[in-house]
């Protein structure tokens, strides 16, 4: 980036990321709101002054950080387009790779996690925003003409496939966060949740595949034909 | 309260209620790390000093916070304890009760939250046990002997059964943030959030009413048979 950008550009730059990286290192076990921009500053080994010459105020640095931080929970989510099928291993896998990347995304997971629901409302914003362009990619992919879930799913109506994909993105992220608060030292309890998850992750799919759209109780009467003739064959 | 205890404990427990109170209006755009005790002592009335007569500290204050401001979310859990049927009409009511809870007690929604993946370890982990305890009761009611879900679940293994039961307090709890968030300007965001909450709702039942436990993909074999047929009538 030096070439292109001059040495002057490329300090700013560096200092820019430098920002971040301390405020990251500093949310490990507070969030944002209760960091000063002059603790940030300290961190990064610049002046308060300085801080504005990168940011107007912390919400800015917070909504940069959330765009930095979500490449982790990307790579899982994109774990699940294997399609909608019912294979306990598929689930596990997609769950082994969220796990994976919750370990070496560690401070990025912890930090969305946290401002998801904390104290700054523009970052809050700008974390849904991205977990709903995430569902988005998720839908698309889902009905793309070479997923296993596309003559499923495409028979829906758009607010089915909504409801499903959000539905995934918030079990990632109540995964993700889950795996966060497992002890390093008990392993064991990471492996629960990851065994815990992969069951929700399959039962998930398990109601996808026997979805009938919206039913109402207008009849009392019971039902005696089968409720799951949308139902593919695998 | 004051017959049984006399005017000086009585006091004392109304200035114990006015910090709980203080430091839960003090958490509406933050979260309870970025505040400090002499902050709570001063909105409650009384001095620095007189915070310790009643809490050890700001965490202590935390852990009492989370068990009062439980009662809602227990009464939203309890809304969905009418079974699993896949009755479009009582998820709708489920999340309808939800949604007049976080209503009637917004302060501690957005607490509990807020909180769940906040700052402090030990406020975490005393939310982290009563939603244990939640999806305990709800296992336990779907399980009981009247209970619609008995017939299906009395089958299953206690993991599964405990996955099902997190999957639902999980969802509980993300539909009350998704609601918390939505703007009171806008009534048709908040529609849209019960709307996608009750089809979800109804798809982890619909997959309860058609899991079959783990399956392994030992067998490369296409399935022939029909997969649900653990699911009884309705």
């Amino acid at each position: 980036m030096t070439h292109i950008l001059g040495p002057r550009a490329a300090r700013k730059l560096q200092t820019r990321q430098a920002l971040l990286d301390a405020a990251l290192a500093l949310t490990e076990d507070q969030t944002l709101s209760s960091v000063s921009l002059r603790e940030v500053s300290r961190a990064a080994g610049i002046v308060p002054a300085g801080f504005y010459r990168h940011f107007p105020d912390m919400e800015s640095l917070g909504v940069a950080l959330v765009e930095q931080s979500l490449g982790g929970l990307r790579t899982a989510i994109r774990a699940v387009r294997s399609g909608l099928t019912e294979s306990d291993e598929i689930a596990r896998h997609s769950v082994r790779v969220l796990a994976r990347e919750v370990r070496a995304h560690r401070e990025q997971f912890r930090f969305i996690a946290r401002e998801r629901y904390g104290g700054m409302s523009r970052v809050r914003q700008a974390i849904r925003e991205q977990l709903r362009l995430f569902s988005d990619e998720l839908a698309a992919d889902l009905l793309g003409g070479d997923a296993a879930a596309a003559p499923v799913l495409g028979r829906w109506d758009a607010e089915d496939v909504r409801m499903l994909t959000d539905l995934m993105v918030d079990h990632i992220m109540s995964t993700a966060a889950a795996l966060l608060d497992a002890p390093a030292a008990r392993p064991a309890m990471e492996r629960q949740i990851r065994d815990s998850a992969s069951r929700q992750l399959r039962l998930i799919i398990v109601g996808a595949r026997h979805w009938t759209g919206i039913k109402h109780d207008a009849s009392p009467i019971p039902t005696t034909g089968r409720k799951d003739a949308l139902t593919p064959e695998e």
